[in-house]
């Protein structure tokens, strides 16, 4: 089971090279090997369908998943497999092309049969498993069988396997999604690389987040589990694309604990604080790469609200309009529609009335507590064209404040969703 | 201040002849006339742009508004009107291609002198006032000014004017919504006639709903807002556009009391389940023009969501599909994706999992706590063919139901809210 790679880089605990664009790759932290592959989910031979990433010593885990109650079979198994070891485990394993959601006991069967294969692969430990795909079909679990034995055989450092890696998740998205950044923790260098999948606008039926991040830097599970779940908060959770959660949304975490500094073992201290930034960095560029990879989305539009009476209602409020179909066609057509932004607001606001409110496009102040401010025609097509967006709600109800990132809604995304099923 | 119609119906206190489509219309109950004409706010002179009807008498008069926190000039000032009278008025002005909303004090000055204009026309009493088009611009108070009193001179029966009152509100409405039904309260013979109009998904900026609706029935205003809160709430309030209340929703009856029969002064008795037959069946009528004039709906799609823990969950589980984007797409593509219906429930649920959910598309189960039950593909094409689709929502938790309407989305939508801003 030792790393055979074609980079040169013969054992999985020495930082590999980066990837050809220069960035750490899913394989570069240390302790960490990977294979993506087509093992026949999916019908066309040419596109990846299986990604396994396994760490060679069980490395601290944490995993943040969907809130959806009808979540699928990987995502139980996953979470209990986190429960059962405390946030410890040795590989990922994940397929794309059927969610494995909606698929009752079977399916539960399918998600620890591919955890087994892939414990197997990692020679122990334990191993967390993913699917993205069609709701409500059987697993093709021999396929995928077959498919863990053959990337078992196959694992791997380097440039070529983080690619792989990152096909093996995709679905229709237009590319793979890949970040890496390194930086000092505790007067080591640290290595955080992740890959991720996104889709919500993009298909008809496979509307699933996944993302995987391996680090070696050295981190206590259950901290590992406060600094992700902070990440995600500002990075994931500030996406929108179609409003729903998909059964089977999950970024995991692995790390190796190879990087040699002392264990991070609380959330607030100086080490801790050097590896959340890379953590968060990674998780952001990894989200972003989603919702601009809605298939049709051409445009950005990042929604601040500020002084709104809690963070959730200045989320409530942000998401009215990230949701509204109205606003995202404004967004493609360039449309200074702010009175939809209004409406929006207005909508959910918890208390209050237009005396409380003011919004910006851009940066210049279009509606002033009740009334149109006038603003030059030139000042709002500026707006409209940059991307993203910038619009600012400004409420005085308090300090609650939130900034979802969202996308436009155009013709090719219902080409995209009205096309032939798949 | 007579009636003077080119139908021949003399006085507006006796029964004035159906429509051409052989139904009641908005001047058919006694005592009520009306006009609608072109005054200038929209720029095509071929449009009608402003409506104006009248009760000869002080009429009991009810409305339900929107509960968006940045309301538009006409919504308060209408809401403070049937305060004050304790629900009685004469008249309804309402003009198209200008919200007046989003426009401070001088859009209540406005508001308040369209009122004022239509107590004139109305020869006294009081006026219900609304807006409907473009958020954000002042009203051009002059036209409309000129155009009331033009109305003022032009107030008659028939057909023809039911017609251009009701092309008098619409913005991009494809077609004039017109309903009217007559039938027996206690004993004597009612009549209920309302227009309509409805964007949401049809405009890019133009999203407000509105009705006014007429009869001759004697109904005591307390009574009559019961009786319309509840018409409104199982008709207008059950369709689903695109998940946002406008700043101008408004839902609004006059009840000359002309009838003849006794006073309905209390919602239970059986003349007042009579008369609340007829009201729903006009409020359901214009809501189901409504959700089928989304410009570019072609399928409309029928929500039914049973055995929640409550009415609440209920509603927010048919929503959460209603406002699904890949689910509207799936209605135009056909595509049976019962998974996304599982996904939608799943966000909502308040607690609970698959195994308390069933779905039923088009009366075939589909999926039965937690399990696809392998439904034929001819019964689901056949459930995807009918107009409206068909899902039933079942779960285990209580006896919490909701019905939602929506319709589908598709090319023609994002044409007409990415075109040219009007």
């Amino acid at each position: 089971m030792s790393a055979n790679t074609s980079h040169g880089s013969s054992t999985s605990s020495s930082p590999a090279p980066a990837s050809a664009a220069g960035r750490p790759g899913i394989t570069s932290p240390a302790g960490f090997r990977a294979a993506g592959l087509h093992c026949g989910v999916k019908a066309d031979a040419a596109r990846n369908d299986l990604t396994l990433i396994v760490c060679d010593r069980d490395a601290s885990a944490a995993g943040v998943f969907t809130q959806n109650r009808t979540c699928a079979a990987p995502v139980l198994v996953s979470r209990e497999v986190l429960r059962s070891t405390g946030g410890r485990a040795r590989a990922i394993v994940a397929n794309s092309g059927n969610a494995n959601a909606a698929t009752g006991e079977p399916g539960m069967r399918d998600a620890r049969r591919m955890a087994e294969l892939a414990v197997q692969a990692a020679g122990g430990g334990a191993a967390l498993v993913c699917s993205t795909g069609l709701i409500g079909n059987p697993l093709p679990v021999g396929k995928i069988e077959a498919g863990i034995r053959t990337a078992a055989g196959k694992l791997a450092r380097g440039p070529e396997v983080d690619l792989a890696a990152a096909r093996g998740i995709m679905t229709t998205d237009a590319g793979p999604k890949m970040s890496g950044h390194t930086g000092t923790v505790a007067g080591r260098t640290v290595t955080v690389a992740g890959i991720a999948k996104g889709a919500g606008m993009i298909a008809p039926n496979m509307a699933t987040m996944l993302a995987f991040v391996t680090t070696d830097a050295v981190v206590a599970p259950v901290v590992l589990q406060m600094l992700l779940t902070r990440a995600v908060d500002a990075s994931f959770n500030t996406i929108r694309v179609d409003g729903h959660t998909s059964t089977n949304d999950t970024v995991l975490v692995l790390a190796s604990g190879l990087a040699g500094h002392a264990e991070i073992d609380a959330p607030d201290t100086p080490a801790a604080r050097e590896f959340a930034a890379l953590l968060d960095r990674v998780c952001l560029d990894l989200a972003l790469m989603i919702v601009g990879d809605g298939e049709g989305a051409d445009k950005l539009c990042e929604i601040r609200v500020e002084g709104a009476a809690s963070d959730a209602e200045a989320r409530a409020i942000a998401c009215s309009l990230a949701d509204s179909p109205l606003w995202k066609c404004a967004l493609t057509a360039g449309h200074a529609n702010w009175g939809r932004v209004v409406c929006a607001t207005g909508n959910v606001m918890s208390r209050g009335g237009p005396e409380d409110l003011r919004v910006e496009l851009g940066g210049t102040l279009v509606y002033d507590r009740g009334l149109p401010t006038g603003a030059p025609a030139e000042a709002l097509a500026a707006a409209m064209a940059a991307d993203p967006v910038q619009v600012r709600i400004l409420l005085t109800h308090g300090t609650g404040r939130s900034l979802i990132r969202t996308c436009d809604i155009n013709h090719k995304y219902i080409t995209e969703n009205t096309g032939k099923s798949t």
